[in-house]
């Protein structure tokens, strides 16, 4: 590896500035944090801006951003910024990172750019996002910008495609091929192809799916699921699914019309996104089917489906309250049906499945991926997608992108099995893609940092916060209240000693007088206690020691001393 | 429901004791912490005394064991305890609760007492167990025991049958059916089909597999698997699975033998549950085979296969520790082979697949549940292992046990599938099971609390305890201290505010000046400082409502008062 940088080094010497360096600024294999820099000499062109999540161990933590530090001494090259659909993973981070940034213009597809406004507009910032579709072709600096409609979870996703001075790069975030679309509106795949016939040099591809055989099933499948849930269910009718998925919501609701069924929604951002998308046009039913949660109360059961956000179990969800019969307007029993239309997002297994026990408990039927087939197809293509997209690219180099190790590792076999060569396949690490006339390979390392967001804090949060709740969670806190008489420079009187999060105060009522008296005489053996910092050292010793041995147990010490 | 419980009162009265009073001392809907309380007349039998494992919220609790306050007056009447198997949750609190308990014989198959003993002898407990097999017939009081060997993933599981004068019970926990068995034990359905010709009024079956159409598959399909992986494994061969499984460990042996493999073990309960079994005949290998760790380092990759703890990822495990490169004798790298031959505990996942993502990351293949089929088969039945129980045993009445709602759902589904009604199945929630001649009902609750174990406490972590807990992990504490001048009742200085785990210090530079002074000018307004209840309400209050202001932050907050 070290010869190979040498070797990148002189190179990049030679070649001066004629490269493009694409550097990922929410870290490398990363499902979520989408987004990515692309430079070539003055000029940056940054693709998505999305939040990622905290993992078990950010305790506190809302969501993470990603590290813009990156682009500090050079924002005044940046052209602008193309968002490729409208998840949170790809938008989400937009409120935070362009308030930080100079004025540059943002491109999306009709509904990415409202539901960005949407959040925006939460945020109280007014910026004007500007069209772009499948025929688009805009210029920033050196990079001609192309695009083409790929299928995904959402309407409206789009690969780019960047063509630069040393070669074209295919940017193919998310995306899947659904031939028989609930909306109708193929993917452009000769817009691809005609790209991959003039050359495209680099691909980055969506590797998510890459442990998944075939390809992967059309939504339109769904629609007999739909009916076939529908059919035996005498109650009310759930659903509850990603809030996103806008051709998933058009399909319950259109068999539930056929049932003869109204629709009710619940779930802020689930009802946002289907305001703006029956605004727009992506979502079509007539406003007749819909009715508010009130109007719902004095319909019968069997005439109303509803729709609610909280397919992960999320604590306070729509669904969530339901499962514990917390729901103001919405209430289960049995001869009700529940239908979990939804992939379980790693580490939310235990709340779905917490969601589901609850509903059992109140007699409902709920029907999961358990005990049913069939029931959610992804937004992310299987392998045959990826070597669909990988035939009409026919890319001289590759980089898959949103998915971790696994995934990557999984994506480079089917490439080689495609019959490239496993070199081609570029996992950065924490590098720089770099890609020049002679070919692509890895440059710096680009440091990205957890940017954590808590409460209306950015990045104040760091590794010693979470070190301290983590200490906090496990075994909570005993503050040692230690008074120094100032003149003598002796202990007033025994330390005072409060727990937090330790013990249950009655089981501790002896062992608080206990680590007292532990370690009044500890500092009481000291000739003099002028200093601090040893006094603080020994409390944190002898406390630690003590409610090891009594308890073994580990509290955070925090000694205060003070002069009286 | 009230109607009926009116009838059972009356029923009660009129029975007198002529009745069997079954409780769960572990819960109910519970998968683990299984704890089962017969008991007639003056008679008393224990079976199983299992742990169960924390929930999220349960910050720091190590586990949780079976809450025995319901034998407190009762505790001469136990006239022993029999163990159905050698898992944790069926025998893991035996360390806790028989110190706890007067002395009373304790029964298990060959192995489980084993098992039992090692566990007790970390605990320096001294216990004599007395073996039973599926042959055996215990007389405890009015209870007559017999016994049926059945399948599992460990040895000697056995189901309990207890006659008592008012009717039968089978006591059946975890179980399935294999007919082609690794170890060529056969489960004894001829025993269960005697005990059903003679009448059997209550089963009381395992249903944590209802959700599973067919049968369990055989533990035999396994081999071929392990084949397979093996033919194509150019470097070492790790593979982890459940410490316990005996009959996987012994296949993963077999198989590693065929393709000339020495075995290395990693993993202290793997150790100790590798030794016990082979000491007793379970574990069918020649010493010659099992090579330790450091002569292990002196031999060729492809002649190693390791089994290693840590099937679900667990933080500090063999498996967690070779992911991350942290073990001390094993180290891979590409050529090598990781076999996850493992089901995923829910709430496991994100564990497993963090450390599938890691070995991925040091260019080992990994081959786990996503990618490959037929891995692992369950310890525990499906539905038609189900079936297969209830129509040897034809029960008048059910009783679903070591499962959550939704699988006591899905069992009573496949009750009424085969014809009986679904009133005969007892959901009992917190309540009695209660049989007597006329048939079988619900009787009074039985309170069971969460008994958590944290450290070497037992049970003195309690609601207040975890509440404080989530606060802090949430947004750490805020220490506020106040000095009162004894004699004048007012403020000596400004307050003093420490905080942990709330926000990176050096953005707090300036707010934690600012939090001072608004707690200052709070208390300097009152006129007088006697009432130290009020100030610290007063301070509390403030710095809540400040800290929420300025970060959208809940720290716990902590005012220490001090007179001086």
């Amino acid at each position: 590896m070290n010869g190979k940088i040498g070797i990148n080094q002189r190179m990049n010497k030679s070649n001066g500035r004629r490269q493009v360096k694409i550097s990922s600024l929410g870290g490398f294999a990363q499902v979520n944090r989408n987004m990515y820099c692309y430079e070539y000499g003055n000029d940056i062109v940054l693709v998505d801006c999305g939040i990622g999540f905290p993992t078990e161990e950010m305790l506190g933590v809302d969501l993470l951003i990603p590290d813009i530090s990156y682009l500090k001494d050079k924002q005044q090259n940046i052209r602008g910024m193309v968002l490729t659909h409208g998840h949170e993973d790809h938008i989400g981070g937009l409120p935070y990172i362009l308030p930080k940034l100079p004025n540059f213009p943002v491109y999306g597809a009709r509904l990415t750019n409202a539901l960005a406004k949407e959040k925006l507009k939460e945020y109280n910032i007014n910026r004007k996002l500007i069209e772009i579709d499948g025929d688009s072709e805009i210029r920033l600096g050196e990079f001609t910008l192309r695009f083409a409609r790929v299928s995904h979870s959402i309407p409206d996703t789009m690969h780019i495609m960047l063509e630069t001075p040393v070669g074209t790069v295919y940017h193919g975030a998310d995306y899947k091929f659904d031939f028989t679309p609930v909306d109708g509106i193929q993917p452009q795949l000769s817009a691809i192809a005609a790209e991959g016939d003039r050359g495209i040099k680099l691909l980055l591809s969506d590797c998510l799916g890459s442990e998944r055989r075939g390809a992967t099933p059309s939504e339109i499948t769904l629609n007999k699921m739909f009916d076939r849930e529908l059919a035996d269910c005498k109650g009310k009718f759930v659903v509850t699914t990603m809030s996103s998925s806008i051709s998933r919501l058009q399909q319950a609701i259109d068999a539930s019309i056929r049932h003869g069924r109204k629709v009710v929604l619940s779930g802020r951002s689930l009802e946002k996104n289907v305001r703006v998308a029956m605004e727009l046009g992506y979502l079509n039913i007539d406003k007749e089917h819909i009715v508010d949660l009130k109007r719902s109360q004095r319909m019968k059961d069997h005439h109303l489906t509803y729709l609610v956000e909280g397919s992960q179990g999320q604590e306070g969800s729509a669904l969530y309250r339901i499962a514990v019969g917390d729901h103001h307007h919405i209430s289960v029993k049995p001869g009700d049906k529940v239908l979990f239309s939804t992939d379980y997002i790693p580490g939310s297994e235990l709340a779905i499945h917490q969601a589901i026990d609850n509903l059992y408990q109140r007699g409902v039927d709920v029907v999961y991926r358990e005990v049913a087939d069939g029931l959610h197809v992804s937004g992310h293509g299987g392998q045959e997608d990826m070597k669909l997209l990988i035939n009409l690219t026919d890319p001289e180099y590759f980089y898959p992108i949103g998915g971790q190790y696994k995934h990557i590792e999984h994506y480079k076999k089917i490439v080689e099995k495609m019959g490239y060569a496993g070199d081609t396949v570029m996992i950065p690490g924490g590098r720089q893609v770099v890609m020049d006339e002679q070919g692509v390979r890895l440059g710096d390392m680009v440091s990205v940092r957890n940017v954590m967001v808590d409460g209306l804090g950015v990045g104040d949060v760091g590794n010693v916060v979470l070190r301290d709740r983590q200490m906090l969670a496990e075994d909570g806190i005993v503050v040692a209240i230690i008074q120094i008489d100032s003149e003598t420079k002796q202990l007033v009187d025994e330390p005072d000693i409060i727990s937090r999060g330790l013990v249950y105060t009655k089981s501790g009522d002896g062992l608080m007088p206990e680590a007292k008296k532990t370690l009044y005489k500890a500092l009481d053996k000291q000739k003099s206690l002028k200093d601090w910092h040893l006094i603080k050292k020994i409390a944190t010793n002898q406390l630690q020691r003590f409610f090891m041995k009594k308890l073994e147990r580990q509290p955070m010490i925090l000694p205060v001393v003070m002069e009286v």
